[in-house]
């Protein structure tokens, strides 16, 4: 059997995103900027592709949503621009963001600071995330912006964003969610939520790999990152994508229609997951389960290797991961598990699972079957683990490592 | 009929390069930099497609490949980068560019300027293009970066990129090239050619639209434009877009296999093309017909307007150009023709009609018929024309519009 459970890190593309993109590569071609009958036979699709993410975030007509290449694009544009705009040529010089952002926004921001930038770097607390009091007490006058995640990659752990957009929105400051996690998973409304900027990225709602979006709050004006052409009203140049675009819009549809329905389907089945796995013994789980994105997992299992495990999980044709998949090529240590308290022992046991609207009951039956019988099969050759004789029945709890 | 003759804005995706991508939208799914079997199973075909790029440019192991969104991200990309790495943190501070550019790196340029950089904007002669030596008049020890397209997106015409890759190579400034409109239409040989930096673009050459690469000599360190996740070995971080690498590889080698022989096919179809619109009378094509790309015709009809007859042209099933489709929604003189020296009523009247290997001789016998037919139409209704009385036979020429 083969059992997909790394959703966070990428998803299936929906056949039905697949079938409605195939038209757009070899009969629809046209350039839309183009004048002729090719160019402007994609127009209706392309407006109803905008449309599609409109209404799934509820965004209002003066608002404007660019798509851009991914997420990482997005993030990238947010951070500089606002260093253009607000820094270099303005009178500000501080971001506040968090510890356990997404690289995309991790790596600039560190970038900026060679550049001259102050950035703090809130660190979140045991259930994995920040509170707006915090973030308000970081705000000062030079405050350019804050960036702070709308559910971590990670534990799934949801942000208090409405909270933070409004701390931002009564100190004015600019405020940025990257909500790659967010979108498709839990319900999004920029009606209700009043965030400046928000990121997202089609490949992590089964939408294609290439394509994601800024949503930005009354059409605010940025410096662009990619200067050109001037499609998208001369905000994001380049050829549009249109096979991606049309894409996304049909695969945010899918995703958020029905949204409430879809998340207590999947929410059930990793209900079931986790409870069956938390009678391992010595097992943790990070984060409160009701404050969590409702697909995520992130399990330590004390004295099994992280590593050891995703590979006996592929060995059983499960695709779990320790982590983000942008960092999964070097064996480190879990930087969020390092940030919400644990140590660094632990912090080398985590599996992330992630479901998806496609995981079914029988991969999830699969699933702890294998996965127990992995953990056996690990912990009888684990140094470590023979050394810490566990108490009869163990510990298995969720919500408490600090 | 349906005749597509505005393959220089953007081409159809080959149906073979559709096929190549399919498996990896819903089956071969996994983000590559995932360490399980969804992940690595996708690395084959990432390899084979690296290998088809290099192998089609000729390229060393030594350079890098990156893939990008598209060629307007591969030129903002080492534009900026060349103002962070040796202008900003850097003791030089001029560029030299042309008026011809595509609007990707003049708007970079403009921006650029504004910042504080020194742009030089070269004009160009006859034949729209610019000389070596004229480049090399220019460079200074404040020279930072000379970047000249390869071939001209409106006229074809081809720029003498060895050349001007030894002057600066001896006068020890970086060359850049997009080379967007030269890469699968004419050889491409960077062994032979020593840029420092490439750009192009999938979608020009019969892959999709969303991806680009941009060429890096001997992997030349350069400031990233999308910091995140480290994908790319650091240089271009988000989620690879693996069925459209997947697309490109294959594109670029179905472009380049055989490459005299599709030029010679296609240039025979454009030569019979535009010998029989030349016998039209007071009719224009721009640039020497030895040194355009073999797909390419930009013909200037006194007396009609481009865009009227794009629309009877349009009428007929035909899809052209008065130039870059970036600028087509505006109607304003096409600046490449201002550019080589043609009076701004001349600069209203030009039509690009550019070819690609699926193009055929029955579109093409179609095409001068109805272009005949419309330039009869379009001009006996022209006030503008009727005074100028054309003499008997009137002027059909080429390469002579100065």
């Amino acid at each position: 059997m083969q059992v997909y459970l790394d959703n966070n890190a990428t998803t299936m593309c929906d056949p039905l995103v697949v079938k409605e993109m195939m038209p757009f590569f070899s009969e629809l071609y046209g350039n839309p900027n183009s004048l002729h009958k090719f160019g402007t036979a994609t127009h209706p699709a392309l407006k109803k592709a905008i449309d599609q993410v409109y209404n799934a975030l509820n965004a209002s007509d003066n608002d404007d949503i660019v798509f851009t290449s991914c997420a990482t694009e997005s993030n990238n544009w947010i951070l500089k621009s606002v260093f253009n705009d607000h820094i270099v040529n303005g009178k500000k010089n501080h971001i506040i963001t968090t510890e356990v952002e997404h690289p995309s926004v991790l790596s600039t921001c560190k970038w900026l600071e060679e550049e001259g930038v102050k950035v703090t770097y809130l660190p979140v607390n045991e259930q994995g995330v920040v509170d707006a009091k915090t973030v308000e007490s970081f705000i000062t006058e030079n405050t350019a912006l804050v960036s702070v995640m709308w559910a971590s990659n990670e534990t799934g752990a949801i942000f208090p964003i409405k909270e933070i957009s409004e701390v931002c929105q009564k100190n004015a400051v600019l405020f940025h969610t990257d909500a790659v996690q967010a979108v498709g998973k839990i319900p999004v409304d920029l009606n209700d939520v009043k965030v400046d900027f928000l990121s997202m990225s089609a490949h992590k709602f089964h939408g294609p790999k290439g394509i994601g979006a800024l949503y930005i709050r009354n059409s605010r004006k940025l410096t662009p990152l990619l200067h050109g052409g001037s499609q998208m009203g001369g905000r994001r140049s380049g050829t549009l994508n249109v096979p991606y675009i049309v894409g996304m819009g049909k695969a945010i549809e899918l995703a958020t229609t029905n949204i409430q329905s879809k998340m207590a389907s999947i929410r059930a089945k990793r209900d079931r997951l986790e409870d069956a796995l938390l009678e391992l013994s010595d097992t943790f789980v990070v984060g409160n389960r009701a404050n969590r994105t409702p697909n995520t997992i992130l399990i330590s299992i004390r004295g099994v290797e992280g590593e050891g495990m995703l590979w006996d999980l592929n060995n059983g044709g499960i695709g779990a991961s320790t982590g983000s998949a942008c960092a999964s090529e070097d064996l480190e240590a879990n930087t969020v598990m390092l940030a919400i308290g644990a140590d660094n022992e632990l912090a080398h046991t985590g599996i992330r699972l992630s479901l998806s609207r496609f995981t079914t009951d029988e991969e999830i039956d699969y699933t702890i079957e294998h996965f127990k019988k992995g953990v056996a099969r690990l912990r009888a050759i684990s140094s470590s683990f023979a050394k810490q004789q566990p108490t009869e029945g163990g510990e298995a709890k969720a919500c408490e490592m600090h």
